[in-house]
């Protein structure tokens, strides 16, 4: 297998299979003197851990993650950091060897391997996406000025219209269903408990804000910024589809409409944008829109295991993670896009003291 | 920079800006023995140079395409292969050095490296695409039984209902539209022509269907077909998202109807899929829909200059072209899967079915 | 910090400080399908493990390695495997953090990360090559035919002269000091033990022989097989030269007599090439010296401490190591040389001349 | 094939076969802003340019340096870097494609490709080495500070034992041998004079200096400083070994006597350390010993043909080069290491001007 390992400067490199001994991550690139202990892991890794309501699966697992290196007296030391958290609960007999899941990537896997860990979806299983809120938490430590938050714009034919300014994700977080607006939320939970109750489950859209970023992030040609943050988001399980800004919308609007909010010839900054300009951070917010298809396990086996309805509520940390680990890698390519950088005596001072 | 390569295993490097010297690519992990000509990246380059019809700009460029190295006799060496295609009808005194222009680059450029070919896009120009067709020529020579087409989906209100079966590039090819609908072409051939009188432009969505590709390429977490694809058609110029499918419809649908077309337990192959499961080919069709915001120049500068009304037509090869880029690094990457993968010959049975 | 990563297919990203939790590997591009068990890693860990004998420091950690990932009812999954050791036996107290160790790393570490473990080495301990160890276990799955014999030629003036045919590890580590001439291994463990009892310390020449590798492996300009094993060699702590042969002599050669044991036009095969033509192995056994410095702890800190006078014959299984990490890598990389190498069988068999 | 490509940060990647249209060099990762001019590439391509002297072959070919991209108004404008140098005078009549030469890559290359160019090297020609001169201008212009220095240390038994302080590169160039002990030049000149009329060849000893580097360069584990420049070094032509300071006489030296010009407990920088601790420059000049085995071609070819009797003193700049490329890849590396230079005002100052 190949691409267990995510980012250019800022690597992520995860393991594990659901059902194994334990699944993690290693990251390399971080600088040294960052703080980060286990606790900051803990917090986030709650956010994504099941069982928390009546619309989630009740496996239960503690996901209480060990720091194994490359921190010292609470700082990064510039060593790669690896972190890994045990599975506990794999009830694994849930899963029958002989037959290929509908909608799970099983058959594949055999076809391309010749051999699978048939305990779950391995490799494959949503529970791999633990190391990558694992990966997300240094790489915001890197990034402190920006701000990713991402919510639940619609699930079903329930869509959020009101969304508040400065949204936090305490204020996200406020609501198991991940909709900042009241009703949507409301109307939302109710759709999922009942969808639980059929057999039955939804896909739905996210939207992801990302503020703060400064200016001249991303490359020109192949790792523009609108093309990295899709990729890293489309490698996420159940997702089908992103688009910078609405583009289902924008791509049906006209030219001479859809350009007349740009900032004109002296700011050459544009706000119909979304944040991307040649592929590079105009310093604005970068609103994403993340497509999620229905859960695949329906019918009986939904109504008697231990799944989800719908996904999107659990997965929006694990997208604000994948955006925090290329904004990450990005912030750390632009170290190196000017020459006097390292030459100029302020950086020098910096890598001298 | 960074970010001019792409590629894993099949690699393609670009350079060059839109009024230098010259623009290309070198192309390396080119395996030895394929057949190679100047011949093939003219057919190739000519579909998308400018100039050929009422609705596209008149910059006619001849892009002449100069192999430098890598093949001998007609047949790659193994060894990189440069080729370049020189720059020649380059007005840039159209440009203003003293301003940036709507909706493109020039500031961020200028914010981030100090310094910028300010006589047109440069290095940001979608002239930087042909390097991408030249390296698809050589890609789709290493899958050749992958066929990869793209059409014109929808520009406007405007939308291809009617799709024939076994679409070819020649059948899309047909029209300037490059909508393979005839009744629809022909509403948006004239719709582009308006716009380009009344100095207005059009984005628009294209759909790129992906056939006989072997189930097993992909990779399971980060490097997932359905991330690789869309990551690489978000780098192109224009493009505002992309989804597996019909993304924005799927996510509104239930999951007992949207799964109700699996394959099933023995199969384990599901026709939702679009081709792409658990981030792995299965063998059928993937169908991607790409979409793209209205063209950047519009007014007065869009009536004047030359700048198509709506890139989309033109667009297509490149798609198309990074969808190669994509499939022929998967299916070198799928060499390495299995301990015994060269020599025994039940896995040559299996990368064949 | 970055480079705690090596191979470009079969990659290997190792982790861990001296005095920390633990150190491992994660191992990835492995294919699908061979066996490994923590049985296999034992062993292999227990040939560079100190505590041994006379000559060497009395560190006495377990190295019980735990593997997380990647491995299924004993053979691997395809997926990154994950191996472990906890550190028990850090006695830390020996280490002062308010000076920098004479010879050691410890002063450009400072300089350059601003922080650092000051317990031990920290990621520049020696203790860091047990992952390599873990490593070159996996990569030696994957080329069993490829066999990687290291042994002491030299330590002080004591040098090995008669080399016995066919050597094996076994018969190298019949002996504490790997030294295969039964003469020049007691004349060197003898001088070892006056070392120790002075605060002297020793360097020495390890020689390395690959034999069984298939013609073909390496690639023409950068990454030749005689400039990735060097490299590879040079990143063990106190390794200060590698040579391919007895480049010391080879240099002061004349032509007419060096190059007349080549094989002629017609088999194009030199013997003097010591297994490598153009940075491609061609079939012959490859034959390279290392030098080592002598080892950096003397003096009265020596006589009292944990340190061996000689770091020669523990560093041996982890040259093996390093050589089979390449050597597998580019045993991948072959995979990928031709247009049809899966599917041809023509390939099959030059692949095993 | 792979391996063109070199360098993590500061990235060359080459092209082009002996013998056909042309070679060249993408180089990529280079800051915006620095001055580069197609003079600059031509006075350093004229140091490596045979047909110079009477030891030289007489193969003239011009070596025109053409850049085609990256640079605008005579400073490097961050994107890739493209530069060609056509070749002209290539009498390929001179080889016959049906015999293997001794002592070259043909055999392998056959076996690895089942096609190459048979009309010379090919790209396993020195001619290849160019393309590395012209990335080594690049990287001198990233490393103002840094001096590196090669020169003939030592060819058959003549020794170069008088060497001046602050050597440079026109001291060097200064004789046509390229040592700069003057009684050891003369006596290399008539050696390898006589040589050539003897179809004889000579190997020689290389030794580079690489002074004014800063303290932090390089990184702990794999990519230490002493492994990436040996490893750079051996992917030259006839490179056979390759070792920090002299190792053939340090590893027979004892510690007591080796680390006694150790700069102690306070600074922590080594004398004896030949400029890397721990794989980290200290400071100190590099000094780098460098063997090639003598030219393949022998005999009565040699007599006739466009051979060099010794390759060492042409080697020189293509030795400087890789140096040069290492050094300025490591260089970049080390603006990533710490935590604060990217939230530190005074270089978010840099990055914003």
């Amino acid at each position: 297998m190949r691409g267990n390992s995510f980012g250019e400067f800022f690597t992520i490199t995860t393991f594990g299979e659901s059902h194994g001994v334990a699944l993690g991550a290693v990251i390399d690139g971080v600088p040294a003197g960052l703080s980060l202990s286990e606790a900051d892991l803990e917090v986030a890794l709650g956010r994504r851990r099941p069982g928390q309501s009546s619309i989630t699966t009740s496996r239960a697992e503690a996901d209480e993650p060990e720091i194994l290196s490359g921190v010292f007296e609470g700082k990064t030391l510039g060593s790669p950091i690896c972190v890994i958290v045990r599975n506990h609960d794999a009830r694994s007999k849930d899963y029958d060897p002989n037959y290929y899941r509908t909608g799970h990537a099983d058959r594949v896997w055999q076809e391309k391997f010749g051999h699978r860990d048939h305990r779950g979806g391995g490799r494959a299983s949503g529970r791999e996406t633990l190391a990558r809120v694992i990966g997300g938490v240094v790489a915001e430590k890197l990034i402190p000025d920006v701000k990713i938050v991402g919510f639940t714009r619609q699930i079903g034919p329930h869509r959020a219209t009101t969304i508040p300014e400065n949204l936090s994700r305490d204020m996200v977080d406020a609501h198991p269903t991940r909709c900042p607006d009241p009703a949507a939320a409301e109307a939302i939970q109710a759709a999922l408990e009942q969808a639980k109750r059929d057999g039955d489950s939804f896909g739905g859209i996210v939207e992801i804000q990302i503020s703060g970023a400064s200016i001249g992030l991303g490359e020109p040609v192949f790792r523009k910024a609108k093309a990295l943050l899709p990729g890293a988001l489309m490698s996420v399980g159940a997702v089908v589809g992103v688009t910078l800004g609405d583009a289902h919308e924008d791509a049906q609007t006209r030219g001479l409409e859809f350009h007349q909010s740009a900032g004109g010839e002296l700011s050459g900054i544009s706000a119909s944008a979304n944040g991307i300009q040649g592929g590079i951070t105009n310093g604005e917010t970068i609103r994403l829109l993340v497509y999620f298809k229905p859960a695949s396990t329906v019918g009986s086996m939904a109504k008697e295991g231990r799944h989800d309805p719908c996904i999107v509520p659990r997965a929006i940390p694990v997208l604000e993670s994948m955006c925090a680990l290329v904004m990450a890698d990005l912030a750390l390519a632009q170290r190196l896009d000017r020459a006097f950088a390292c030459t100029e005596p302020e950086f020098s001072g910096n890598s001298e003291v």
